[in-house]
């Protein structure tokens, strides 16, 4: 498969001829279909699809598809968005002092795994500025307190702005945004150190171990106003022991939490991801 | 959801408009679809889909479905199998003298996981017999040495008709079918109890303890006339140690084998599983 | 390996020479050890042991072997248990109305996976009956509701005096036990249906659902006065997704709930979990 | 925990006693046992045991452990090494083309995970010579053909030995070892990209994929003579489906390459692996 694509991500009422509307509209305008897939939420009442079609041979200009698409899904009352395989989106990395899972992003991203522009991180310590300029990535060190918060994410919004950045990875930021920042910028993914609902907050490992549970996990999530109670996307988990102290865990977590971030990071950027309610479908 | 449903698998080379062909068949009848899903092996040239929708308010009869459905899919050069969710597949399940498989087949049947009837139940050996009466079904013991097995897999085959079983289970038969018998009987699914194609063959967990794996597996698949090279459905691992000995690995194994099979069976009864070649699709 | 053994589960404040004291003690009688583990919690200054030896040979007879070592364990301050593996345990199954976990607890033990004795079930639901009658096993239908637990309590523990019941398995045991209970019988093993601390107390497959989560998980664990906080013996988890809805990861718990049930039961008849404050070692 | 520690691998015969005498030695002269582990294998009659204990205190001097623990194990027939956990090993990583396990090393090493020196790098390309320039460490390209295998090998051979190398880890390197090399150089961990003895040899993602297997997997092991035969450290898998082509196996797969090496070559350094026959025991 070679090519651009489309990729619409559609939520509407469920009722008959859904699938055949969407199809259709594709088919009719000589569009090769590369991935259907569909889910009715029969509690919610709610059908949720992901399509993607080639671009090569589709008659309708890019410009023209989204409100000719809008004419067949106003009437279904349907929130849908649109999105072509070669708009790169544009990421910001946040990190406080851990490098794990920041370093194995960039990896990735220069592995091809990312299909993203990855132009600035943004940390609240000076530690990690050294892998940024390895990478060629600008850095801003942004330190956040008690008492300047407000400002100091202003001046982080500012940089969102400056750098036209579409999706914010909180990749062990150990900060919590405020309401006010979400309500601004909302388009932010976070690796929670814990298999939520275990744990949320501070210190989940700690408390893992004081819990004495056999098995720890790491969340990847959407960020809203509620700490740690955003839609969840990817979770995984790895067995301990007694022989695991606080230290261990911690050791053990790093890996759950570089490859659960990752693969979340890489579902969201491939228009996988559909959010409705408080939680989400992964056409994966 | 409610209601008895049609479920259609399909396969045939892949061309523009697939998507929208199928679906406007169910469409322009009335049907609702509550399940869609498709995949394209690029490789292959191939499109494979799954399509299930609700028969309430479907304006063909079901013995008009067929035809119907056949004018669209021959000029497609379509492979397809049409289901009824209440024609209930009749299910013959196989064993020699472990009981773990059948029990485990015979409890989700009670407990209504497996949507097939279980008239019958096969074994070289007369140890399960009791069991087969104890849920109340015929229990035929036809044993298998290598100088009468021709004739025992006739008698085998006339009561698969004699019984109008739709699906052989190999729930820890020990014995290979012919590839005559496979030839004139080809739904049957099998355990073995290996993660495939490691330690195909006899004793995979006498040859897995030899070998020092770390991990042991289980595979369902379709049984062709090559032994354990069919087409599998599921697998599944666990973690074993230097602790566990050759009998460890089979107490451990027939967890493995029990919910393996189990799931397998239970995809194949929701018409979740396209073969094509020798791999699988499944649509879960 | 053959033959009876005695096992020895220890814990005392960590200090020089326990390993040597504990194994010359064996070896000075005769003993053979066919298994020797231990783990020093360097946080609680503890070292906890587990040692097994075989019996033939052994020099000191059973009665004399309590008071022997009690006269080096005493110094050490050390708490210890002892077991021999031809004592045979005898388990209580507790339940309501669902059978699966029952079921596989009576195939396991009738596989011989499970050394016990297994004379008494009680319910507060007559439903499963029959099967306690399948297998011969005494059944004792106890309802339970608000206004008289006390003297429903009271003829559960007459019974498990009567049945001189070591361990009580509550294998779906839907009611809680108060603490005037756990006070009097202690030894008490239960499977909780999520993969704690996340969701403890009621209905943690209908939150999970709500909660959206990718991976749901049981926990089995020793019963305390505090509901679902007691130190966990083992854990397993399962991936499910979007398209499970309620009923999907109650049926899909179900297999862990044997599962890890089943394994925790098994540990214990070992002898091979020590719990301290509210943490397990599991010498496996 | 804290101070250098001496650990002990032991393999012998199997009599009464063994457990009793190790830890006598240690107790006598004055260390603190910080880990005892032991397994019976009761096929092979075999005896294995790992004991750790902290010098800090022990009577001793280092130089005189190996003969006076000698004494003790030569009647014994006792197979045995002796390490301290403050003489550290030095560890070269040959690699060929792909830098992920490379990478993943590097990283943990500088996050303290690998309690080893890793003073040089050997590659048959060029390709990754910028990374051991980023790290400081020394790299060395030795392109390999089949007409000067054995010269350059002979090459490899005395980088060893200029470098002190304790052990090798081929990360990806996709070069075999002649049976004169390994038969100089023993101490060799690779990883294999499939679930050995599945798929042993080239291309085993295209091999898988071709299968159709349902979950892939990795493989740490020793190197023999024999490929991908030598005794198995550590295994790993991961779920696909009909989705995943072999590119996607391969993506993957990387993530299991590189953990299930990690922990490898960790164990090893840690001196928690004891290998007998074509088995290990990992003293985790």
């Amino acid at each position: 498969m070679t090519g651009a694509t489309a990729t619409l991500l559609i939520s509407c009422p469920d009722q008959r001829g859904l699938v055949a509307k969407l199809s259709n509209f594709i088919y009719a305008n000589g569009g090769n279909i590369v991935h259907a897939d569909q889910h009715t939420d029969f509690l919610a009442g709610l059908f949720l699809s992901r399509i993607e079609w080639q671009l090569d041979g589709f008659k309708l200009p890019r410009d023209v598809i989204r409100p000719a698409f809008g004419a067949i899904a106003d009437p279904l009352e349907a929130t849908w968005t649109l999105h072509f395989s070669d708009a790169i989106p544009r990421l910001a990395i946040w990190v406080s002092r851990q490098d794990h899972c920041l370093y194995d992003l960039l990896w990735r991203h220069r592995a091809q795994e990312l299909n993203a522009e990855i132009p600035l991180i943004i940390s609240n310590h000076e530690s990690l500025q050294e892998i940024a300029e390895q990478f060629g990535i600008d850095f801003h060190h942004i330190p956040i307190a008690a008492e300047n918060k407000p400002e100091q994410e202003a001046k982080q919004l500012e940089l969102l702005q400056q750098y036209r950045i579409d999706l914010v990875v909180l990749a062990k930021y150990m900060q919590v945004l405020s309401a006010e920042f979400v309500a601004q910028f909302s388009n932010t993914i976070n690796i929670h150190h814990s298999f939520l609902p275990a744990f949320a907050g501070a210190n989940p490992y700690q408390r893992a171990y004081e819990r004495g549970v056999k098995i720890i996990g790491a969340t990847a999530h959407y960020v809203t106003a509620d700490l740690d109670q955003g839609p969840i996307i990817e979770q995984d988990v790895v067995r301990v022991s007694h022989r695991d102290e606080t230290a261990d865990l911690i050791r053990k977590g790093k890996d759950l939490e570089r490859v659960v971030l990752a693969r979340a990071v890489r579902l969201h950027l491939q228009n996988r991801v559909l959010v409705y309610g408080n939680r989400t479908v992964v056409f994966a």
